[in-house]
């Protein structure tokens, strides 16, 4: 059984905490100065650590075993959402960092992938490493609250003609196993300690759209209106209704953007435009809410007197976490909480997504305290941290010991 | 009987939509270039009917009479709305111009009061005249499109220094008489030539708020979400549904505003705002209307999840248009258009409803095609312009042969 030490642990990860400390949270946006800070301090830990330590050309901090044969691969991401929490990915990196510490005989590479939190792109760092950036997206890549763009960032940084790691062979790797915050409240809530992920849910988005007239607000008769605004309400309080008919057990939908033209007090609103977004990391699932979304659309649209169209904004597929990696979490989950632990699909996004395409992967959720996320008062009792590094110092042990 | 010159009103309507001219209405802002023009054409249109022209330091238009004892002012608004009709506000002040040239025996003077549109503020050149606007407000005054203060707009125009036109005396009035488009479709719909007005509608105008708690989209369930979204759909919803229950035959409301925060596809949304509106012309009406909304936003913040609270943005009173001026615009819609015309409210605001806390006031209506208003297409057939011109000077004349 693998040895951690939970001290070292948490100190390296409030020794983290302190680069761009909000309140009891951090901001620490991608290429931030902070930032660019915590991923030179991550390099030099790798290096205490016996790895060979390195930044890529996007800003991906890698710890390379210096032993042979096939590797496990353990990671997260460094930065954080703005004004946000201290443990999302930041403690999984960390856990990468203290299991190869714990672990020095076994062949373990550890990782920070660069931007997933999606402040220049999409899963930048980690589409990268398996090769699924070319150079054209890093030269599109904008910064979506202060505009910099990618590459400018990436100067600031020093990593201007840096290359990028990238995965040349798979097959080196036995998989990818990453760590994460729960983000919800289920693991808080039924007083359990640890989850081993099933899945990472699919997540369709929808642009539900409203043509009306516009008209003005005191002279247009209610009888001759054709208000944007009321057919967009209308449709959202039917999917809210209805909703709950269609959805499996853990299904989530969300209506988090709306949009009037022109949005004034006194003008009977011309268009509209609503984001209806779901997620379930069953497909028959996600087919059938779309199937109903569509249906509602339509009876909307033939209700009139606007009229009402759908498209896909995006659309991505689950991902299902390797059962081997998934049955050797479950054992360390069983051995460090007995009976206080379950199997749960991920409602969030997660790096291990991207990596799922390439190679086996797996992940494990500690607990959120009130499920609070993305907001700077998250956080973990430090027991269910060191618990948690625990349990994935154990798998990792097993699936190399099996390998 | 007054004998007012339809061609020349015309082709004076039809120079004026050259100024700003856009598709086949007009983009003519306040103290935009072509607005600017505008008024040194018209200050000089009224020097040529014999009437002394001035452009006052606010922008306004006057042409007074040279004539003695008490007056009648007829007058609307030059500028437009962005990319707007071409008849909106233009209309009643050539109207104006043409009542002075046909009866040139007459105590008649003409106004164009600057920014009934409120491009800068409220009403600013009417409230001016009659003493409403101190310094300070002009000071504060900023353009709501480009940003540009009102006092560099004026220094533009020429204006810096100039001084206003204020009303010293109103009682050297007899009252005053302002021709609009009606904006609405009753006329139009209803087979009518005229309206005469009976008041301007109140406008009350709430702000809604809503309070939940801002959570990740894909990790809360939905058994713990407080999202501020559904709280708010869900009383417009009730709004649609209940309103038509507590209003009257011409009542109207509006929720042409709407505000999530943050806005995004991926977040529940924490807060949210929408602006609710409503128009009558009896406060009892008015009253009713409040309470209800009021009960509606009680009975949405203790259904919970989410705070629901409700402050007033603005509140205007109805103004009621003089009966003896009524009887004599009745009487000229009689005349012009027998059994087609009738008494209504104006559901719009108008420069008459400022002119009303002062001395009495007047308005006529003429039909807009289809109800279009604020929009580039909207139009009025010639006929009904000159009819509306014909019965206008008619009641003008019996107004001052009263007096």
């Amino acid at each position: 059984m693998a040895r951690i030490d939970g001290e070292r642990l948490l100190q390296d990860l409030h020794r983290l905490r302190e680069f761009g400390r909000f309140r009891t949270g951090v901001h620490r946006p991608t290429l931030s100065e902070q930032d660019i800070a915590s991923r030179q301090w991550l390099a030099r830990r790798l290096a205490e650590a016996g790895l060979e330590p390195s930044i890529d050309g996007i800003a991906s901090v890698f710890g390379f075993t210096r032993r042979p044969g096939r590797r496990l691969l353990i990671g997260s991401h460094l930065e954080s959402q703005n004004e946000a929490g201290w443990l999302d990915g930041a403690m999984g990196v960390i856990f990468g960092l203290e299991v190869a510490r714990a672990l020095p005989g076994l062949a373990i590479d550890v990782a920070a992938f660069a931007d997933e939190e999606g402040h220049y792109g999409k899963f930048l760092g980690s589409r990268s490493f398996i090769g699924a950036v070319d150079e054209a997206e890093l030269d599109r890549a904008v910064n979506r609250t202060t505009g910099e763009s990618l590459r400018a960032g990436l100067a600031r940084a020093g990593l201007a003609g840096t290359p990028r790691v990238t995965l040349d062979d798979p097959s080196r790797y036995l998989g990818y196993l990453e760590a994460h915050i729960e983000q919800g409240d289920e693991l808080d809530s039924g007083g359990l300690a640890l989850g081993v992920v099933t899945s990472i849910v699919a997540i369709w988005n929808f642009r539900v759209r409203f043509e009306g007239v516009q008209n003005h607000a005191g002279t247009t008769r209610m009888a001759i209106r054709r208000d944007a605004r009321v057919a967009m309400t209308r449709l959202a309080n039917r999917i809210d209704d209805t909703f709950p008919d269609v959805i499996a057990e853990r299904s989530v939908w969300t209506i988090g953007r709306m949009a009037l033209d022109p949005n004034a007090p006194s003008i009977v609103p011309g268009r509209a435009e609503m984001n209806v977004q779901f997620r379930d990391a069953d497909p028959a699932v996600l087919d059938r809410l779309e199937a109903h979304l569509r249906a509602l659309v339509a009876e909307a649209d033939r209700a009139g007197p606007c009229r009402v169209t759908i498209e896909v904004a995006s659309k991505t597929i689950p991902r299902v976490m390797d059962p081997v990696f998934q049955e050797a979490l479950a054992a360390a989950a069983e051995r460090h909480a007995p009976g206080r632990w379950q199997r749960m699909p991920s409602g969030a996004g997660h790096d291990a997504q991207v990596l799922a395409l390439v190679m086996p992967a797996g992940m494990l959720f500690v607990p959120s305290i009130g499920g609070i996320s993305h907001h700077w008062t998250e956080d973990t009792k430090e027991e269910d941290i060191v618990r948690g590094c625990a349990a994935l110092a154990d798998a990792a042990e097993a699936l190399l010991a099996q390998s």
